[in-house]
């Protein structure tokens, strides 16, 4: 299940939001496009915006064309750049891989325009590439942490779907699955989008791992019956201190696993781990759409005129988190030191 | 806004299952029509449950008509109240509305049949005119509760519409404001039938109080950020030792008001607590169909095939309730004490 395709200056995408009914592809032929896609969740899921980003660059260098003035070409280039960020603020791994494109660009701009148009896609593809990596290393990393018989709750879709491939706590699932751990998992349906009900599920359900759908108020009722035996779920930013910016719900997810002594795991690439943010207070929010939530497949579900407050995401304190499996080893509190030292050993 | 309503033998209901976008009444001329109703949350809140049955009883008794031998008529009304109190196991007020039906036609049995009938729909009129009044006084009690400028957070629907009239949880608010307190509601949608959505919201709406719609796994985001004062919910059952059946998603309030020590209120009448049960482990949870969960609106959110864990409620144990507002006084810790002078009382 590929999410993300490129194919001779095409980006295609898996249309998220029409899933699990309908496996759609829309084609992106432009950086605009792109921006499109990830601004209203065509693609989601922090790895997987930030190839897309990635690719959006390398369609937004054959739109600027050929100027003689490199410095010139590079600024239009930062200015796609800029825009394909300014889609959605919260995971980190958008700006991330736009700025690796733009490093790649400047690192290279002595070359000439068709040739840097071939460096910014090899280095695209190179994202893509280490994305899927990255997840396989979280998935024999984190199978590790994974009993055999276990009960796993997850929320929101941090799969194959969510990234280029296989997935970071569906990879940790997934990886679990296949060393024939006879695992089954609750899935949070994960309001407003959804995507616990029509993409988790729709991921296990082609891997043939045994899941259960849940509304997302039910988490706490399953946890307190022994039903969950550990937690794992992705992250869209990650703070120096461990803080985890993820799907709202995410932190009410962290008390309650606190309250029954239930791990709770993030699965996570470094590329979504932000240095530059001592805690979760510094990570952005975003807020969405009203009609995301007063709507649910095109039919109102609330009275005319109903106020609503959609944060997509929500912060979990480190101290709530047992442990982080990254694509470079299982990280523990004291998140700070442990974090640092992951980076220095890069 | 009244959702049940006794007229010549006919008990007509709000379809709670068409609001917020159709206000349509559905006539029960049948104890059988009223059963199905009660399975089919046309009606529904504990409250509401407990009076349909009692006119369900009153509706039974026509149908049985005229028997001789008086201990048979007896016999086919508790059948029929058998029959009505199989619909919902949870909610204690239906299966002690029934009691006191079946106990009042006992106590009368001397009378003629059609002298019966009379006694029976006064006392169904009567369980009726008792809720509104014990829900006004849970709003008196309870409004001492509420400061100035509270921002409340509620689950579900425990408003007019989940009682004879005014609201359990509700009733607190509607007077709150009434009193002129500025207080702003967070309404917590409440999958996997969206009472809050639908209900809570179209009630808050047409009293002109201001509320603002969240998903449900928003609340512990809201609770993290300050925005929540207390938080006030209904209840099905209430055990002896004050331990609460309500709504799925209650007991995850509750641990996350406790984190972020935010008063959790339960509000309910005299009616909703059973003295008989010693603990909540006792109160039998309802699992309804998976339908509920896969469909919206009747469109389907996830693959076919899912398997769905769905139960309607869960128990918030005592020790994470902060006090019980009830008909005839605040009850806190400790519940079992307290719980007990307040029905030696009545």
């Amino acid at each position: 299940m590929k999410p993300i395709i490129w194919e001779k200056g095409c980006l295609k995408l898996l249309d998220q939001t029409k899933l699990p009914l309908e496996e759609k592809i829309i084609e992106c032929r432009s950086y605009q496009a792109v921006a499109d896609a990830i601004r209203d969740m065509i693609v989601r899921g922090a790895p997987a915006i930030g190839a897309t980003a990635a690719f959006g660059i390398v369609i937004g260098a054959k739109e600027i064309g050929v100027i003689e003035d490199k410095k010139r070409w590079l600024e239009e280039l930062k200015k796609i750049g800029f825009e394909l960020k300014q889609t959605r603020p919260t995971a980190v791994n958008l700006a991330w891989a736009v700025e690796r494109m733009l490093k790649k660009a400047e690192d290279n701009i002595q070359s000439g325009i068709p040739q840097l148009q071939d460096i910014l896609e090899n280095e695209a593809l190179e994202i893509a590439r280490e994305d899927v990596e990255s997840n396989y290393a979280i998935g024999r990393f984190g199978d590790e942490l994974v009993p055999e018989g276990a009960n796993i709750l997850t929320h929101c879709n941090a799969g194959a779907l969510a990234t280029v491939g296989y997935g970071t706590a569906l990879g940790v699932i997934r990886a679990a699955h296949s060393n024939g751990k006879k695992v089954h998992v609750f899935v949070d349906e994960t309001r407003p989008f959804l995507q616990g009900a029509r993409l988790t599920a729709w991921e296990l359900d082609k891997e043939g791992i045994p899941f259960t759908l849940i509304t997302d108020n039910m988490a706490g009722y399953i946890m307190s019956k022994g039903m969950v035996d550990l937690i794992v779920v992705g992250a869209d930013r990650i703070a120096a201190n461990g803080d985890t910016a993820n799907k709202i719900g995410t932190y009410s997810l962290a008390v309650l696993a606190k309250e029954h002594n239930i791990p709770m795991y993030i699965a996570a690439p470094l590329s979504t781990i932000d240095m530059s943010l001592t805690s979760g207070k510094e990570i952005p929010i975003e807020e969405r759409e009203t009609d995301e939530v007063l709507f649910i497949k095109g039919k109102r579900i609330a009275p005319e005129g109903t106020r609503v407050f959609n944060p997509a995401f929500d912060v979990t304190p480190n101290e709530l988190i047992t442990a982080i499996i990254t694509d470079k080893g299982i990280v523990k509190s004291p998140y700070k030191e442990n974090l640092r030292v992951l980076f220095e050993r890069e």
